[in-house]
């Protein structure tokens, strides 16, 4: 990729250079309305992020950003993962002298543009992401909560053991009678989704368990997910995201199955609401509090020492409910 | 109060004007650690933010900032309350295509002098607060999360209505034969904590009830509660801080005193823990994600019309509980 110059971004703002450097500098005389216009522009080409110490330095705050998926902007802080990941992240920051600021997850964002921060926290990268991809072009301290899809030998990250996590949960379900069990993961192109379709379908080989990966955002996941062309009608669904407990609980409802009696479900999710679902929906806790405050303490330790820590598996919180228990 | 100038700043910082004008500005050449320095004098003086529009508007971003309490740095963002004001912010701030920075609670901080942002949010001011004097001596918008103690015409604020909320508590406990009722107030000068240490004085001149305040920070609550010395002992206890039902129950045990039995306890809180203590608290909701949301939308309303909008007085949620039921 052709690295993004000043010019570039002059010609398709419209403007000259020096308006270019004013706009990214916050200095000049301009309106606001043109310094928003040039920040897009330099944003949308991907120019790089401003790296110069001595803006960063005084600010003693981090910066929280999530991946993009695709051209919408998603409200991640509303959902009960990363709202946990967040309130995790910001105990720490404050309990060592840092603010932080939370950026909207919308593509391309100027705000990364016109960011003053000693450090960021990417949650969730996904493959070319623009905003990553910023990132690494600079010199921003950076870490992941969760694995990057393509990780460089420096980067840091803290994750929990994914592998160890998916074989223990379709175990249980194959303990419990499930003879086809599907996968509700993706769309996204993140560390997360990628791993657990991957370690699914090896899983699924070594178990003669016939494949069935849906993505969330299917059109008609319900009807795809209990359809019984192809192949033996799934059993069993786990699903990755928060909200596919109660889209598998729906789904099987709509199709006159019973849960558990015909199918088993269960998800990842911090969300407390699982435990009053009919029946009850038996999820897994991946520790976002504790994800978020060790991501804190390992970008400030590299902010500080310019040197990375090891980081531990975060732990993960199996609570096994009705929707699992057969007979 | 003089206004201070680039001049006292330069003079007490040991530098010169023109290094001033750049530290604050994020300008020209020198160290971090100058920069560093020269920002923490000008806050420690209580210079003016900076409040160049042109500076102010790419950034498409709000701060919230907490009041300070005395001159230790509290880690509030641990506190369930605060903690969902500040989720509720976020997911409100996020959908309008907004950031939020969060800043730590620390004196005269500095960050609030490199401040990037289109405005802020204020939780719980207390009087003679060094960074509210800031943000009033500026032009930055502003709303309030909790009412000022000395409120100008044009300050906008979301808040509950304290008076009618403590004066229903007051009752619940009277109507389970309570007899004397001492509150847990302070020693912070908030608008919550004066108003309700108001209205409870006003409540117990009519009521015949002697009343007792006690700071949450009173070296020996429990005794201080508890003791006869000073008239009739309590038996009954509303805290109006989160730790205030497990402190006011702690005592009691210490003191030999039973809840419900001897002493009825409730306090004001958002920690779902309150539901499993022995015996379960009577607690108060103030409904504080509500509260951070709805600020939000009256700081952006405020930032992109001018205007301020008319906002109610929040809801209240009255958890009754086994600490409060009497026969």
């Amino acid at each position: 990729m052709t690295r993004v110059r000043i010019v570039d971004v002059a010609k398709t703002a419209g403007v000259s250079r020096a308006t270019v450097t004013n706009a990214l500098k916050g200095t000049g005389r301009m309106t606001g309305r043109t310094r928003e216009h040039v920040l897009s522009v330099a944003a949308a080409l991907g120019y790089p992020l401003a790296t110069d110490p001595r803006r960063l330095s005084p600010s003693r705050t981090l910066a929280l950003g999530v991946t993009t998926l695709g051209a919408e902007a998603w409200n991640f802080a509303a959902l009960p993962y990363f709202a946990q990941v967040i309130a995790g992240a910001l105990a720490s920051a404050h309990a060592r002298g840092y603010g932080l600021t939370v950026l909207p997850a919308a593509p391309a964002d100027r705000r990364w543009h016109a960011l003053v921060a000693d450090g960021v926290l990417m949650l969730d990268p996904q493959q070319d992401d623009p905003v990553e991809r910023l990132l690494r072009a600079s010199d921003v301290p950076r870490v992941y909560v969760g694995r990057p899809a393509c990780p460089e030998p420096s980067d840091v990250w803290v994750d929990n053991d994914h592998d160890s996590v998916l074989r223990s949960v379709l175990a249980l379900l194959r303990s419990q009678g499930a003879r086809r069990i599907a996968l509700i993961a993706g769309p996204g192109s993140d560390y997360y989704a990628c791993r657990n379709a991957e370690i699914y379908r090896l899983w699924s080989a070594e178990h003669g368990n016939d494949p069935l990966i849906l993505p969330l955002d299917h059109p008609e996941l319900g009807e795809a997910l209990f359809a019984t062309r192809r192949g033996e009608r799934p059993d069993a669904v786990y699903g990755i995201y928060e909200s596919a407990g109660r889209l598998a609980l729906d789904a099987a409802l709509r199709q006159g199955l019973r849960v558990p009696d015909d199918v088993l479900v269960a998800c990842m999710s911090e969300d407390p609401a699982y435990t009053e679902t009919a029946p009850p929906i038996t999820t897994l806790s991946l520790s976002p509090r504790l994800a978020g405050g060790l991501a804190v303490e390992a970008l400030i330790q590299l902010i500080e020492t310019g040197k990375a820590c090891p980081i531990p598996s975060l732990p993960v919180h199996l609570a096994v409910r009705a929707s699992t228990r057969r007979g």
